[in-house]
């Protein structure tokens, strides 16, 4: 009876195709085309979880540049998708999720049925572009499967994938023509510099291999493949798109068609078929960072079979199971939507980055083997060490730590002996500031989730806060703050170098190095130094020491902070709250300041149409789509009127998120935005990472079962929950009444029962809550 | 005394420094600076015997292009330096020796005193090149030694090297302004597209690593380095020369000063100093086709310390272990010299080509090891399969042996299944015709010197000999002939095919496969389909089977033939040289095709002013500086006349060879010329590789004492050497009167005495000889 019942539980049957186990359907309540419109930049295609194939649409590729300027229209084609265009131009392998800045698009394979004209692609003329209509009524997005109708070519097109290989299903019509291009060229963020090389081998009538070398957000990126047909190709091609002047003594070849060898920087190949009526040809394209025949044996290693259903069902279920950590119930179905994609999207970067034998490529360009972790790229740590990489400790502290040990590899294959601050395929991008590897570190070894060693990671912390030559670092450390006539954007950086030295001292304590902490506690206090206390604003010093004249708090530009601006990006300072607000005047005056955020409306001339700051993503001035504001409405929680931070999650949760296309108020950013809707939905948010406590809120969930690796579960109920019902009257844990606005990592993960009550009235007083 | 006299024998004091064992100093007799004047693209630089590693100045760098037009000055700077320039522009550290094309140029290192102007080598200009004035009077070139003075820094440059580490020892005046350029730019063979890309690190203030992707002869090609500096440098830099529109967040950086590292595509960098008055400081350059860290390794190891003299000792004494193979007499003291630079030139490739670890990068662009075997690079068979990897058979079997292997991995590494054409550096180049890698593993395994796997070379030469779409194969197979309108050069590839193909049937005949041996013999008599019997030559047909008309049989261009024309190139038949004869009208008849060779006076409009058909290389129509025609002065030991081929092969000695810079009449090509001249000055060479056979000549030694890896000697006398006393009376073989124009291999390497008895009267009639 007992079994029963559980199969019964755990067995939800949906829409989607149930998976031969007894975890329960999840995926159902995936849509992952939420963010595929605006500027949420995730992607709808597929693959597994952290995994290192993005099998995914690409709808257009527009030119990062024209004329040599920057072109603002490839901003929404991060990840290759946008939801109201028409056409599909290819599937390639490699996306990111949700970033505000694009590279990868590797391998775009389109199948099309016909002549085919291969230079339509040359110009980057997206009327031209070598692909075909579609529309939403064919398509279907699931986690690990995506589905459409490329209807220029009557070809329904499949796709499914494991973690290093993608798995292609092309259902063709009858022809005597019919080609799979190999689309060498094509870049996301594409320029004409973009490809440094590429390599091509045709190794037998149904096997290819080879590599590309780019250069963009990653500026020395080479990723190989493996690529098998399941039936030969009748003969294959290839188009170069070079201006060499010296071709060598391959001059005697008539390199274009059926000749193995295809190298050069823009090559475009195809490989020709002729198709019964509903044939299916299928692809199998593995990636690999090491070689070619790494990438071959990742994919005879995942994938030793053509059954693509099998491939997709295995894949499935790994996505269910990783959903199941979070077992909610809530009021509004489309909630349950909202979050369990909001979950699916915290679980697409970083990625793994290994072979199946643990080789890969490091920041060096050396192979090296992963020796006692698993190896993992794509770190955008100004996003994700804020609420990405908590998450992580709590739901994936395993992965989590592989992940902290990956960074430790990164630093130690640094010749600036860095940690990451953008990191991605053995790149660092420099993108955005601070040096938040030391929050991510710190969260984990503060919460005992990793087993690093503590002073290789300390002396990794310590080296990457004292390279001078970055980002301003030599200033800071010499005045207590980036001066901005030396370093654009210094608030933010002084605030955030303040933070990240902060999480540093903490692990100096864990690793008992006295001397280390003081010195990096003392770093922590240098937010102090950029607090003008007559405007009551943190703002932009000069060299001298003098205040920059012309201060406009709600400018987000050239006023000292990045993509913010002082009146919200000002109160970054996690580690010391309540010094932060006694230094802004006390907690009345902190919370008037907080509520102005909300409140005021902000001028059109501060907002961005493009870009990370746009009218989606905001709430009077408050930014919600973007980073720097995440922790702001759980500032109430350190005045008197908490209260607010329970109306306030609520409504941005209501507001920001949404279960369609447009769902996200801005971008994902490797899952941050994502991370923090999870975490929220739940009633609780890490507000300074590198401690162990999470601010309470007020949660959206009715109920939800959290399961944790060390086996224990949490069970987080409500009483009263309803769409008004935002208001916390009481919080019992484990049966007692809990009277404080914060509960740590060792109470949650030793599980039990968290229960919520609410109402529609707010608790106006700290002590009336009960 | 037994031991005293032999140390008197063996230990020749000269002007180079004595090395300190009992090997005699044989490199006295050397000079690099042969063939660096005029055609015969050597260079003069530092080596070890087939190292991989050729250290040597430059002294102009022409663009490969002009409005993109081959420029014809870059050809006489295949190997960097031309003995009349009068400026240095550094140092690298890949050089080709005597090849008739170019590529290499790695790593230019250029140390200056005073300003540098990092420019002044943009435009390509020789004017402006970041160099120094030098004259001969200072310059020392030696096996594995190289010293000169660069006059405009009043700085003394020497260079030595290992096997895979460039040594260099800068000696400065004092100077508050010294720098050390590091040229990434920098290419043999330069055109705009060449870099393709270039990676550095500064690992440490004395360390720098990288790499370089290069396209260019060898059309992906990448080479890595570690390089240190005996003193610290104070700061460094690069400019960088790229037009990129994208530099991604790496603008928040300033590149250009003391940041560690350096990518894109065309980078210069610079390292500076102070000196005092004669400081050295010395630079370790190691190489890599792996990785930087194998370049890393490969320095560590080959050279643990900065003692400059030691290492230079330590190759030298390498060199006159090698150069004492052959000890030799000769009664004109510049014979010695010219004999001793032959010797040393015929050990300058192909080069080793692997790291220590036995790591090397394929064909394939894959990381392999070489198990079981050596791996060599550079592979210029057109050239070398005739009297080069013949001459390694006798001398370096071991090694020669190694380089088959190298042959067949190539083999196995190729998308194609070919064995190398033209190779070097995991690249197949294409370069001339032909599949002669077939004959120097038929050379091999005929003569008994190498271990190879005798199916597997026989299947690796099918494949070989069988790709259709390989340079006019298809029609070869098919008709039995090339036709001149659908593959150019038709009639030196059918030649050559047809003797190719005779060497895989030896090889079948070993292997005991009949069948092969049969069809392969039957191919091999092709050359029966090009000749014309109605003019008396071998000429070019059309795919219709007819003649092409318009023949000129003295014409090299255009008539069929490649680098020659039917009057010469049309008597390659190695294979088959008795039904040639007979085919072309018997022995008297051929013996006057063969005076008319010698001494028809050639048109100058079929002379070229460049290149390899140059006024310096040509006796009559007998073309001596390139290969097709190295066995026609033998031929006539085929006819009743054998002392003209002893006549001509002692008139080319000493009218196509000397002593001087200019002393190559010709491209060395890679060790080809210089094997026929110490084959020929020995007394004997191979006309038919493939075979056991050597043609006797009349050699120029007045003796020579062969030492070969099995232990045994041969001692080869004369009687009767002079200057006028080439022609042949008798040979005595261990004793023996020997009546016959040929050695076998095994003959030779079982050692004894051969004495030649010569004198200035011609035997006329074979039976004449005693």
């Amino acid at each position: 009876m007992k079994i029963i019942f559980l199969l019964l539980f755990f067995y939800q049957i949906g829409p989607a195709k149930p998976v031969l186990d007894t975890t329960p359907n999840l995926i159902q309540f995936v849509n992952p085309l939420i963010g595929t419109k605006k500027m949420g930049h995730t992607f709808p295609g597929a693959t597994t979880p952290f995994g290192m194939v993005q099998l995914s649409p690409e709808t257009n590729n527009p030119p990062m540049f024209i004329d040599k300027k920057y072109n603002p229209e490839v901003y929404q084609y991060c990840s290759g998708y946008q939801y109201d265009d028409q056409y599909i131009i290819g599937f390639s392998h490699t996306h990111f999720s949700g970033t505000g800045h694009s590279d990868l698009g590797d391998f775009l394979i389109m199948p099309v049925t016909g002549k085919i004209d291969l230079d339509s692609v040359e110009k980057n003329n997206p009327d031209k572009q070598l692909g075909s209509k579609f529309h939403h009524n064919t398509e279907i997005s699931q986690p690990a499967y995506y589905k459409v109708t490329l209807e220029d070519h009557s070809i329904i097109a499949e796709l499914t994938a494991t973690d290093r290989v993608g798995f292609h299903q092309y259902t063709f019509p009858q022809s005597d023509e019919v080609n799979i291009v190999l689309d060498m060229i094509h870049n996301i963020y594409q320029h004409e510099d973009k490809n440094v090389w590429v390599f091509v081998r045709v190794e037998n009538d149904s096997t290819v291999t080879g590599y590309r070398i780019t250069t963009g957000w990653g500026r020395t990126r080479t990723v190989y493949f493996a690529m098998q047909f399941s039936k030969p190709f009748k003969s294959y091609g290839q188009k170069k798109y070079d201006d060499f002047t010296y071709k060598g003594f391959y001059r005697r070849f008539n390199e274009s068609e059926n000749f193995p060898e295809m190298t050069g920087k823009n090559i475009r190949a195809y490989f020709s078929f002729s198709t019964e009526k509903d044939e299916k040809i299928k692809i199998k394209f593995a990636l690999s960072s090491v070689s070619s025949s790494g990438a071959l044996k990742n994919l005879e290693k995942e994938i030793p079979h053509w059954d693509f259903e099998k491939t997709k069902s295995q894949s499935q279920s790994k996505w269910n199971q990783e959903l199941s950590k979070i077992l909610i119930e809530t009021i509004e179905p489309e909630d349950k939507i909202t979050f369990y994609t909001a979950l699916y999207h915290t679980m697409l970067s970083p990625v793994l980055y290994e072979d199946t034998d643990g080789s890969y490529r490091g920041l060096d360009q050396e192979i090296h083997i992963s020796e006692g972790f698993t190896n993992y790229t794509i770190f955008s740590l100004w996003d994700t060490y804020r609420a990405l990489h908590p998450l992580f400790n709590i739901f994936h502290p395993s992965k989590n730590n592989d992940m902290m040990k990956s960074m430790l590899a990164h630093h130690d294959q640094s010749v600036h002996k860095m940690l990451p601050v953008w990191s991605h395929y053995a790149n660092e991008n420099w993108c955005m500031i601070g040096y938040h590897s030391v929050s991510a570190l710190a969260d984990a070894i503060v919460k005992g989730t990793t087993d690093i060693d503590l002073n290789k990671a300390l002396a990794a912390c310590i080296n990457t806060s004292t390279v001078k030559y970055y980002d301003g670092l030599d200033y800071y450390m010499t005045w207590g703050f980036v001066p901005e006539d030396k370093s654009a954007n210094s608030v933010s950086k002084t605030l955030e170098f303040a933070y990240d030295d902060w999480c540093i001292a903490q692990i100096a304590k864990k690793a008992k190095n006295n001397e280390v902490y003081e010195n990096y506690i003392k770093r922590s206090e240098s937010y102090k130094n950029v607090y003008d206390k007559y405007s009551g604003f943190m703002r932009p010093r000069l060299e001298n020491g003098q205040w920059k004249e012309k201060f406009d708090p709600l400018d987000t530009h050239g006023q000292g902070f990045i993509e913010g601006n002082a009146l919200n990006y000002g109160l970054y300072v996690p580690q010391a709250i309540d010094s932060m607000i006694e230094m802004m005047g006390g907690k009345d005056k902190f919370s008037k300041h907080l509520d102005r955020i909300f409140t005021t409306v902000l001028d059109e001339k501060y907002i961005e149409k493009n870009e990370d700051i746009t009218r989606d993503g905001i709430i009077g001035a408050y930014v919600h789509g973007n980073e720097p504001g995440h922790h702001i409405p759980y500032l109430y929680n350190w005045t008197d009127e908490p209260w607010k931070t329970q109306e306030r999650v609520r409504m941005i949760m209501n507001s920001m998120y949404s279960s369609e296309p447009d769902g996200l108020c801005g971008n994902d950013d490797a899952g941050q935005m994502s991370a923090w809707y999870i975490f929220s939905a739940l009633g609780f948010y890490p507000v300074l990472p590198g401690s162990d406590q999470y601010a309470l809120g007020s949660p959206l969930v009715k109920s939800a079962l959290l399961s944790f690796e060390n086996g224990k579960k949490l069970k987080i109920r409500t009483t009263g929950q309803g769409k008004n019902n935002v208001y916390i009257q009481r919080i019992e844990f484990n049966g007692k009444t809990i009277n404080r606005h914060y509960l740590s990592h060792a109470e949650l993960t030793d599980g039990g029962e968290l229960v919520f009550y609410l109402s529609d009235k707010p608790v106006r007083k700290k002590e009336e809550m009960k």
